[in-house]
């Protein structure tokens, strides 16, 4: 049970966790924080949370569980300003999509990271943000990676755990280097090619007609292409190492196509493309056994 | 109406322009042709075909009206076959996603490209492929682009726009570079990006643990990577000009952006991806806009 919940950043991924938790009733009180003194009312006037503050000293009074759903450029100055405000036992933990930019913030505001601070990340989201989209069901059936390190502290795990499962979501524990990995290759990667798919088409030679042709599979294509530039910007910088790996192998990989294309070398187009159908196809497979299995461990 | 319609290739586009034509009562006798007796079989029992045959130069026998739904790559080949069994006033079009392939296969067969030779390429598909994957409205409320040529005979046009507004589709002139260039800006760069991400994240470092954390948002932004690597072979070397010149406007925009991102230069950044947020927002309103005016027609 969590007595005063203080959520920094009440939009799609801070809200969505306190309605699932008040649905789940695992928590008493739950206090926004945000710069926007209309966004928070309008989560209050939802229902979503019980009081809130714009001033983040004031916010995280008396929380025992602080959870932090801003921008990854907005961690280290939220975590400054609260550093000394902080109840003694409290846990930390955040939603931000890359875990060594927040565990710099952390260890620079705290000079270590404090044992009771869990690095999060829910794998979850909807083309909406907001407020407004939060629902109670966001992280049901969704992976939560925890990326604790050697000295964080057990039961402050555990902690954080419960307070996911009550969503619904599973709980897996990885490194903060594997994580910040694995997210470059299966979103960050993707959503810059999105962005830059669509900045490509704007400057190309038929750009004024080429987006009335636009079809339903360029769509889904290009959703994550409407996502918030603030927040992508900062997963840029933020996970910079890891993307920048990234799209240098994706690099490459498209140049050996363009030789195979300017070649007419049917064969290793088909072998290239397979490759890519083949494993899209196994794991579609796999997360539906899983799935299957899930809604079995549930009856 | 069309007395007699013969349908190369009778899997999702060439099976649901025959169960849209049915549906409208336009078309009173469908002959399928294929190299599978299989397919077509199954076609028959579905009632989306009334008779067929695996040689191509008897399903065209007597027929008013030819629809070639196969791959690029089999254009030739099975124009060449059919040219000598052609009824006089017979009109033929085609599906293919690259206009000036098809067009020099029909003048390396005919000669020049026979008047009544209309070129046409439907915008629209499913994740699914095949006949069974066939549906009646498939083409409703879609874009057919024709790419007529000068000497194109308007009787021809006529009819085949006529063929597709019966599956309740719009019809389109374009220009056969301009459409080249279109649809490797829309679909055809999509695709080879879609395939190319996939294929990247099987020789990453992570590879084996990447696809277990693949949330909904990659899964939508990957799906067309299942899409049939042979027809998008041929795409790729049939539309290889134009293919490859958005490849390189694409690796350029790329470039540019790995060099913000190295430079942490975020105000770069957020002007790059706000310009193609604020793009693909102002397509989907324009496409809303345009169905709604289309339903209140219909109205």
């Amino acid at each position: 049970m969590i007595d005063r919940l203080c959520i920094f950043g009440v939009g799609l991924i801070g809200g969505s966790l306190a309605m699932g938790l008040r649905k789940a009733g695992l928590c008493q009180t739950i206090i926004g924080c945000s710069r926007s003194k209309n966004h928070l009312q309008r989560a209050q006037e939802l229902g979503i949370i019980d009081d809130y503050s714009t001033n983040p000293a004031e916010a995280v009074k008396g929380a025992d569980m602080v959870f932090l759903a801003v921008p990854l450029g907005a961690m280290h100055p939220i975590l400054a300003q609260i550093k000394d405000h902080l109840a003694e036992q409290v846990i930390i933990t955040d939603g931000g999509s890359a875990k060594q930019s927040v565990k710099e913030a952390a260890e620079a505001v705290f000079g270590s990271l404090p044992p009771r601070f869990i690095l999060g990340h829910p794998i979850a989201g909807r083309e909406k943000s907001g407020v407004e989209a939060a629902i109670d069901h966001l992280y049901q059936d969704r992976k939560i990676i925890l990326t604790p390190v050697s000295d964080s502290d057990q039961t402050a795990i555990d902690k954080v755990t419960a307070m996911w499962e009550a969503c619904g979501a599973s709980v897996e524990c990885l490194d903060v280097k594997v994580h910040d990995q694995i997210l470059a290759a299966t979103s960050h990667l993707p959503h810059i090619l999105a962005y830059e798919l669509v900045a490509t088409l704007v400057d190309c030679e038929e750009s004024d007609r080429v987006f009335n042709y636009a079809a339903g599979g360029f769509q889904d294509f290009t959703r994550i292409a409407s996502s918030d530039p603030v927040m992508w910007r900062d997963i840029c910088i933020e996970n910079k190492t890891a993307v920048l790996n990234m799209i240098d192998l994706f690099e490459n990989r498209l140049k050996n196509l363009k030789v195979m294309i300017n070649h007419q070398d049917g064969d290793a187009i088909v072998e290239e493309f397979s490759l890519a159908k083949t494993a899209r196809d196994k794991m579609l497979l796999s997360n539906r056994k899983h799935k299957d299995n899930n809604n079995k461990d549930n009856q």
